[in-house]
Formats: structure tokens, sequence, C-alpha cells
């Protein structure tokens, strides 16, 4: 009969401290991005499958990644996975809306993915958008949102960096190297790790070199050279056959994804002699250097925001700069490697996304936090943290005659702005303290009947209560003087807990 | 090839002012829980249908009234239709919460129903609830976070009224009647409006005295009385037939539900009278009793709580105490119709909610703020209205060879903690000041070569500039004085800005 109380899984609950920690932390990006003006917006849950669009893998059935379902018409819905996609629905179907059109959306969205430790399918994310703007300043501005937000929440220049790239670079050093329209079929032969051999004929694309370079992070330079070329094989054995590019072909790659330079114009230097004459490129790094002009005039320097080849984005609809918020402070990860924390914001210029409502062009650029990794982060850097309890004051119940008389207290106490919860619970004296201290309620209210009679209160200091219980070991000189407990008069309580709490605040 | 942009019916988009709105009216709400020691908490979007429930119109398919679908493992999910079943589930999956367990929580909940002019398929609760306590002063507390809530949002006394029952009075006036287990089986031939008849036969059991109760709203006192006795002819001609109760039992169903009295304590003897001896009733009662004097300890009087036999809740889960915070103010409905707003609170004692999984009783108290009906009842009262733009000024661009330098104007002003936006959008100065009046953004900045070299700004005061367009009617005066644009030295810029905008808010 009895029905088992379960969360499907991916799901979870959020309780009172995450939820006020996540809540500041949302507070404080929110101010950053509305002192550049973004403005809210809100979408629904559940969108039509053909209007989230194929941007996450591929699959005719609306299977891979999303939740979806079809609706009484017989046609399929799901709920969101991404915000970027429900705007580019809004742009392009309230042609009216002032342009640019600048919005933020925080808010949760849904991965029908396997969930795994700190991996669940429904989580916040917290975008900005600039949309119907070509002008590279608004990707100025993004860099400068990122550093802002950072900033704002206390992490400081050191352990963060925002990255910048232009995809259009990188199409630049393609086309250089005359690998633009790159196409060929690659007929290879794997051995495996046990020895036998099969072959393995695949065709492959200028998107396989994207996929190769994005490895970078994992493989390092030396086995993106090996994808790139004659293959590699990991540490398990197992072999991906190379995408077999002549030497010169890879060289001018390697010499891309090796350039670095001491601040961002001597790395659009290097960039320009790389790209050659390729239009696509110098367009890119005229780009990068509009950014760097107006990055420079408003002080976000090198140590804050830099170039770097490396940055690629896996997302397919980038078409322009793309960005990444990195966190640089070490930390060690599940398997006890020490690393760093990595990226928290991730976004590009994407001009295409809205075209394929309207068929018009609307240039469109933007960033998007992941929330619960940031976070994390922040929980790992001791900022924003959340110790106290949100309830101020327990009035507990010693004698239930007198009910009214506590309750009047209660009320006394709210009246002046103190967060005060009666117990209403079962329980002697002794488990409704416990009953504060699970929750951490700095303070709790005691009085009976002589304490009524006299007009006073007895004023219980939990919290100095249990800093002075680890001071003071001998059991019954506690319960003698009670250090932490003191009666004041009625009139007295409210003040006397003001103090108090606002020398802890 | 292009997807049309669209929404699924029943689902919207909510833009800056509207969220805002919102916004703000959450914000107050959540203060007022908050003092009385409600925590925040939040739950999944999806859960097991199994978890939900059926507290929604019957079906042995999850089909009427929610969204469900299959998962992988081919169990059914679905968006949760309320936050009051998820925590249940929470209380009852995390058995060392400490009780009682004061949660608030606020959040979109979805039904699967016909939507219609306002209303929609994806909606805001605002949840209170106090968990593991059957103490009766929990509930009397529910009434003043609901009074307090009202106070907040300056809608005053007089204009809203809290109206209390408690089932267990009902349960006793129909203990009394002798009808506690009626169930009947009525045979009735039916006219119809065209003049054929046909047979109906039906079992009507306690739930349709509660269901005919309960219409009084609609049709009015002698209306239940025909549904309880022979039956009710509609003004469409459709005929309900009645539960052919006798005299004297109707009669005393109507004593009941025609009680009044100047005060509470005065309603409470009058049911005192039609109850008896039932022990149920008596104890509602009682509970209804000690509910007033804890209210008429902190001052509540009957102008804010009163005791009205009439409210009944649809829920089938409660089991005491019920409450509604109704604003009693006139508005004009969509049929042009004079009427009071209604009730934007709902709630009551719901003892038996969390046994369907434990098995244990864990009693509970709470209530749900109709988010959207609410805010709409402030709109007609004219509280909580934002007229202003969340972003404060508009750094235009005249001359895009200083885009440098205008940008600089705008990281200066967002420095001052001024909401700043460049304009990146094309066109001359007369499209960007159009694009300010349409955000309704009050300030703009205009600055070319002449300004740039005297170290100036015009400050454009677009708020003024429309006020005073509606007094100065020549145009020709008008393009001459400018009287809302004047010229700053840049370094006055900041502080001219802010002496304004302190003016207007």
């Amino acid at each position: 009969m009895s029905v088992k109380p379960r969360l499907y899984k991916g799901f979870r609950d959020i309780f009172a401290t995450d939820i006020r920690q996540r809540n500041a932390m949302i507070e404080t990006i929110r101010n950053v991005y509305e002192l550049y003006g973004f403005q809210p917006l809100e979408t629904p849950a559940i969108e039509y499958v053909d209007i989230l669009g194929k941007f996450l893998p591929e699959s005719d059935q609306p299977e891979g990644g999303i939740f979806s379902w079809k609706n009484e018409d017989n046609e399929w819905i799901a709920l969101r996975y991404d915000l970027t996609a429900p705007l580019s629905r809004v742009v392009s179907m309230y042609p009216d809306l002032p342009k640019p059109f600048r919005r933020y959306q925080v808010g949760p969205v849904y991965r029908f993915e396997k969930p795994g430790p700190g991996r669940f399918r429904e989580f916040y994310q917290f975008d900005f958008d600039t949309v119907g703007t070509s002008s590279v300043i608004a990707d100025a501005e993004i860099c400068c949102v990122i550093c802002d937000t950072f900033d704002a929440l206390g992490i400081e220049i050191g352990q963060y960096i925002v990255k910048v790239n232009n995809r259009k670079v990188l199409n630049g050093v393609l086309e250089a190297a005359g690998l633009t329209n790159f196409s060929k079929v690659i007929t290879s032969e794997i051995v495996d790790a046990k020895g036998s051999i099969r072959k393995s004929v695949k065709e492959v694309t200028t998107n396989d070199i994207f996929r190769s370079i994005d490895k970078i992070d994992k493989i390092g330079m030396d086995g993106v050279v090996q994808l790139l070329t004659s293959g590699r094989r990991d540490s398990s054995g197992d072999f991906t056959p190379g995408l077999q590019l002549s030497d010169q072909e890879v060289q001018s790659l390697v010499r891309y994804l090796t350039t670095r330079g001491e601040n961002r114009a001597l790395v659009c230097d290097q960039l320009e002699d790389i790209v050659g004459k390729s239009p696509i490129g110098l367009e890119g790094i005229s780009e990068l250097r509009e950014i760097d002009r107006h990055l420079t005039a408003l002080g976000y320097e090198v140590n804050q925001v830099e170039f770097d080849p490396l940055i690629v984005r896996g997302l397919s609809y980038y078409t322009g700069p793309v960005y990444e918020g990195i966190l640089t402070f070490q930390i060690t990860d599940e398997d006890g490697m020490i690393k760093s924390f990595g990226s928290v914001f991730g976004g590009g210029r994407y001009d295409n996304l809205v075209e394929r409502f309207t068929g018009q062009k609307v240039p469109a650029t933007g960033a998007s936090i992941g929330v619960d990794r940031l976070l994390a982060a922040l929980t790992t850097l001791n900022r924003h943290r959340i110790h106290s309890s949100l309830t101020e004051v327990l009035v507990t119940i010693l004698d239930k005659n007198y009910a009214t008389e506590y309750h009047q207290i209660v009320h006394t106490l709210r009246k002046a702005g103190i967060k005060t919860e009666l117990f209403l619970g079962s329980g002697n004296i002794g488990k409704q303290l416990k009953y504060a201290d699970s929750l951490r309620i700095p303070f709790a209210i005691i009085a009976g009947e002589s304490e009524f009679e006299k007009g006073t209160v007895q004023i219980k200091d939990l919290e100095l209560g249990r800093q002075l219980s680890d001071t003071i070991s001998d059991r019954s000189e506690w319960r003698q003087e009670q250090p932490a407990q003191f009666e004041v008069p009625k009139e007295n309580m409210v003040a006397e807990i003001i103090k108090r709490l606002n020398r802890t605040r």
C-alpha cells in the first residue's frame, strides 16, 4: 500500500543553507549584469522540440540528451536543455523588441543524460546575451562582465583568467593551410590491445580537425599532433586513426596552437603571420584587436583577459569571438589529482542562430555561467559561505499554561524584525534546545512561572555556549554557572538580542 | 526549411517589468515567511507519478491534470503539479530533519489542463508549511503570516480578510445530523431542456454533501438547499439530481451554514449548539477557540481573521483547520460584472498526507499563494508598480572614432554603481534616443568632437523631456531651447546623474 519515498535519478532536493548560498551568489551576479544594462527574461520550461533545435547530440527521434514526449496533439515537446535556444525563439517571435536586446535569464535546464556524482539532470544556468548587434564592442563587454562578476564574488585577479579566441582566426589558419574544405576518406588497419587487426574506413572533415584540437587539455600537444597525422593509441591500448595531414599542414596548425605573447597585441601580431592573406583570418584578428583596444582603454589588462588560440568551444553554432572564464587556483579532484579548477563561464558570438526562424541574420553574442560549478568554486575559496541559521531566536515553551504569553514574546521579537520561531514540537526544554542547536539558531528565550511573575526572560546565547563548552571541561561547573545564559527584564529583551546579533552579523 | 517561432499553448514568456514586479512581491513575502522561521527548500520539477499522488482528478493512467511520460526504465514520471506532495516526500525521505520542519518553497508548478485567458499551464506557487506538529498554534500562526503578508504588500485591513473554518466542525455537524456515513443510491428522472426524459442512477456519499456546499459562492444558499434535497435546474436548463436529504438533515446544515457572529468566540458558541455532543465537532470547536485565543493575544481582531463555516476548500486531504486569504475590494471581471477580487491564499491542516509514505502519522499544516493572482491584485491596487527602466543611462555614440572614449564614459558610470548601457546598435542619434525611449531609460549621454575637446558631456534628461514635451507645443522653440539637455564637465557627470536619479527614485 505505502509508497516508497524516492527521487528520480539525477534529481535532488536542495536545503536552506545551499539555497541561500546559491541565491546570494545569483544576487551578486545579477547586480553585475544589471549594471551593464542586461534585463531579465523568463521563458517556459517546456518548448516544442523543433524550437529547441538539435545542438545536442543528433538523432531523428528526440531522445538523446533531452526530456521529450508527445503532447495532446501528437507533437513533440521537451524540457529546455539551455537558455539560448529559447532566447532565439523570443527574438524572432517579437520583432518589435527594441534592438539590441540585452537580456539575462537564470533558471533550471534539463538534460536527459547519464547522471553521476555532481552531474545532475536538472541544473541552473545564468546567461546574459546581447542580440541584434554585430559590434565587437559587445564581445569586449562580455569579457568585462565576466571579470566584474569574478571581482564581485571576491575571486581575485590571479585566481581567474578570461580566455578569448576567435573562430574566424581558426578558420583563417585552416584557409591559409588549404584545409578549409578538408574532407577525405581514411582507411587504416587497427591493431587493438589484444593484437587482432581490423580495417577502419572513415570519412573525415574540418570538424574532425576542431575535435582533435579541442582534446588538447586531456592529451597535450603531442597527442593532438598524433590525431592530426598517423593516429593515437591511448593508455588503455585503444587506437584512434589519424587524419593524415601533411607535415606542412600540421606545422601551421601547431604554430597557431603554440602562439603565445606577453600581451594581447603581440598575440595578434603573431597570428597575423600565420593566417597570411586569408580574408576571414584577417577579419578575425582585426576583431581581436578592437576587443583589445576597448579592454585596454577600460583597464582590463592581460592578467584578466588574454587571447588564447587553444580556446575552441564545443558548440557548433559559434561564428566569431569565443570566451571562457577560467578559475586557475588548484584543487584536488575525486581521484586525488591536483589540477586547476577550470572553466565556469563559457560563451561566444552566434550570428546565425536566430536565422533558422526568421531567415534573417540577427547577430548575437553572450555567455553562460554554470551556476553549480561556480558555487562549488566559491565554497572551495571560502567565499559567500553561510554558516549561521536564518532564524535568529527560538522561543521555548517551558509551561504550556503560558502558551499565549510565549506567543506574545515571539510577536514582539518579530515586530522588531528579528526572525523568530515559537517551538511547536513536543519535548522538554532539553529537547527544545537541541532542536535550536540542530538548526544552529543562535539564541533561545526561556521563561517559566517565576520569570513571568518578575516580568523577565532568560536569554540563552547558544553560539557562545557552543564556544564556551569547548573551553570548560567540568560539567558541574558548567551547569552551575550557565555562563551563556542571563536574565533580562522583558522590555530590554529586543535591545539585548539586537545588540548581540549585531556583534556576530 | 525555417522553423516557425511559437509557444506551446498555455505557456508564456515574461519580460523585464513583469519579472521585476513579481520578484519584488516574492521578496516582500519571503521576508515575512523568514520572520516566522520558515526556511527555503527546493525540490525537482520532475517526480515519480506515484510520489505526486492522485489529488487532482482521478484516473488510472496518469493523464488528466499532469504532464507525465515514461522514463528510460518504463516508469511514469511527471512535472510536479503542486509543492505539497513533494514536501511530504521530503519529510518522509529524510527522517533526521529536525521537527517541526518549517519550510517555504516558491517555484513553478505544471498543470496539463485546458488553458484560457489568464490560465496558464506553468505558474508560480509560494507555499509555507509547518510539518511535524499537531499544535493548533501552528494553525494560528498560518493566519498571522497571511495577515502580515497582506500588510507587508501594502494591502490594508478592510481590503482583505482571512477566513478560517475547521473540517472537524463540519464533520461534527454531519455526525450530529446522522450523516457521517451518508451513502445512498439516487434514482431520478431527468427532463432536459428539450423535454426528453432519461433515468439517472447515482451512488452518492458524504463527499457529495461537501461538494454541494462548496458551490454556495456560485449558486447561493437556495441553490445549495436544492442540491441537498430535490435537485437543481440551472439557467441553461440542465438538471442536477438532489441528494434527497430529509428536512431535518437539511435544516441543521443550513443552520450551520448561516452561522454568523460579531466575533470569533460568538461563532464558536453558536457552532457548539449545532454540533451538540459530537466528539469530533467539539474537538474542532475547541481548536477554533485556541486559535482565537492566540490571535486575540497578538492583536489580530475579527476585522483581520474571522471564522466562517462556508469555507470548505476543495482538496480532499485536509483534516482540520482550513484557511483562505480573501481580497475583498471590488473589481470588474471580463464580463463587466463587479465582484470582489476573491481568494489568493489557501491552505489547511493535512495530518495524513505523509502517512502514505511512512505509515506514520506526521501532522502538518500550511498555506499556498497563487502568485500570479496576488500580483494581479497588486496591479489593480496600484501597489508595487514598476514604471521605470532598470537601466538608468544610455551612452549614445555620435562619432564612431571615439568608440573607446564612449566606452570609458560607460565604465565610469558603472564604477559609480549607475546601471549604464552603451548603444551597440546601428543608427543615428535620433534612432538611439528612440531606443532609450522605448526602454524608458531616464538619461542619455551625448558627446561629439566638440564635447571631447572641451572635456564635457551633454546629459539629456529623457523623463523630463517627456514631461516638458507635453507642455511645450511650439516645435521650433523646443528644438532651440532643448530644455531637458545640459552640458556638464566630465568630472561632474556622475554626481549630476546621481543627483537627478535620487530625485526620481
